[in-house]
């Protein structure tokens, strides 16, 4: 059967979430399930790459899906544009190998986070950025980013009571930047995460910011393997999947 | 009685525009003015640097308001914002000169105009970009761009029925910038507005970027002050006001 590979585009702030959920909410991946079964006929079930939270975005998530069907990429991609609603697209469509699956083929993922530091609220960000107040100091949380680097056990970073059997991930990048006076954003590349870990990063990070805990302790924290350790998990709504990597 | 100068972010999707109405709509001018008699028990009535319709945002508008008071600009402005809606803030405030009015003592506004011109839909750009399909040729538009610049009568490219008597506007900078794949960044800068300017500006340059109109076109459409030659009022939603100028 031929087999797509499709990237989607959404603004989390109206769904549960990614994945289907039996209380029969609004879910990217329900959505996207009806949009195919309406185009094919077919019943499907679609595999994301990355099966991100309530509330947060994608600018280009990755699902994989098997299909019965003669429609070429391009005209598949218009049929589901047609029946999706709006705060959800397919940005591009692919014809996929038999062996691609959307995650278990993923090398990483790109996620950014949005923090406003700004002197005064700003209703233009209050969607999508995460509003700290107390000046944060980026030089304290860079150094502390560093040590959050590489490859460790996350446990102590993942959301409470995950079943997670082998919580060790490698964090490849995590970069903050200030485009402009007030914006901290955080680039946060991994070859996998566990879940709420890029929130919970951020959480301990904005920690690191204010001065209640230094970049030194960071090592001790990973060591520890206990969540109640580590920073709040930070607001989904601030938080978007930006890219999936694949080895092709 | 002392003088003040109010800078105002807000995201405009939620008001039905700046100015007072006799409604009872929500207006920013009318939450203003609620949140100055919270805080100072007075009945004031603000000047607004540029009145901004239904749907448009501001990052930075200017409002000046004579207040009988004692608050220091920096206590006026933490005691405003506790008060305001979520969608409208004062980011700064400053004590004026008693000549100071935001809009007659303006030398300039900027807007910019946000649209997407992506090859699907993109749902995180809803909100605040203005979706254009079919593909947009940005070396006409910039040409038909120049020939707005200057000084012109821009009675053509005014909201129908306006009463305005001097027509006449300086446009001193009409830019295009694409800053990602399918974004297009109109950054319009000039002495003064006529209402629905911006927009029908931009909505006539989009013709010329879909080959409806010819760069060499614009002349004879100013000449004429007929608002039927022009294009259409692009919508409200993609329009943001970025910069009050003052001579000081």
């Amino acid at each position: 059967m031929p087999r797509f590979r499709l990237t989607l585009e959404y603004d989390g702030s109206g769904f549960a979430g990614w994945q289907v959920q039996s209380g029969g909410q609004r879910t990217v991946q329900g959505a996207l399930e009806d949009a195919l079964f309406e185009v094919t006929g077919q019943h499907v079930r679609v595999a994301g790459a990355g099966r991100t939270d309530a509330g947060v975005h994608a600018e280009a998530q990755v699902a994989s899906v098997e299909l019965e069907t003669d429609l070429d990429p391009a005209t598949l991609l218009r049929a589901l544009n047609a029946r999706l609603p709006r705060d959800l697209a397919v940005v591009a469509a692919q014809a996929a190998a038999t062996e691609f699956h959307a995650r278990f083929s993923a090398s990483g993922k790109l996620y950014r986070y949005q923090v406003w530091n700004g002197e005064t609220r700003s209703p233009l960000r209050e969607a999508r950025w995460h509003a700290v107040r107390g000046e944060l100091g980026v030089a304290a949380m860079r150094a502390a980013a560093r040590r959050f680097e590489g490859e460790h056990d996350f446990a102590a970073l993942q959301a409470a009571g995950s079943g997670v059997k082998d919580t060790v991930r490698e964090l490849r990048r995590l970069e903050i930047h200030c485009p402009e006076p007030g914006e901290m954003v955080f680039d946060v590349e991994g070859s996998g995460f566990l879940r709420h870990m890029v929130r919970s990063v951020v959480g301990t990070l904005l920690e690191v910011g204010l001065g209640r805990r230094t970049p030194e302790s960071i090592p001790a924290l990973l060591a520890s393997r206990d969540r109640a350790r580590a920073g709040p998990t930070a607001p989904a709504a601030a938080l978007t999947l930006v890219r999936v990597f694949y080895p092709d």
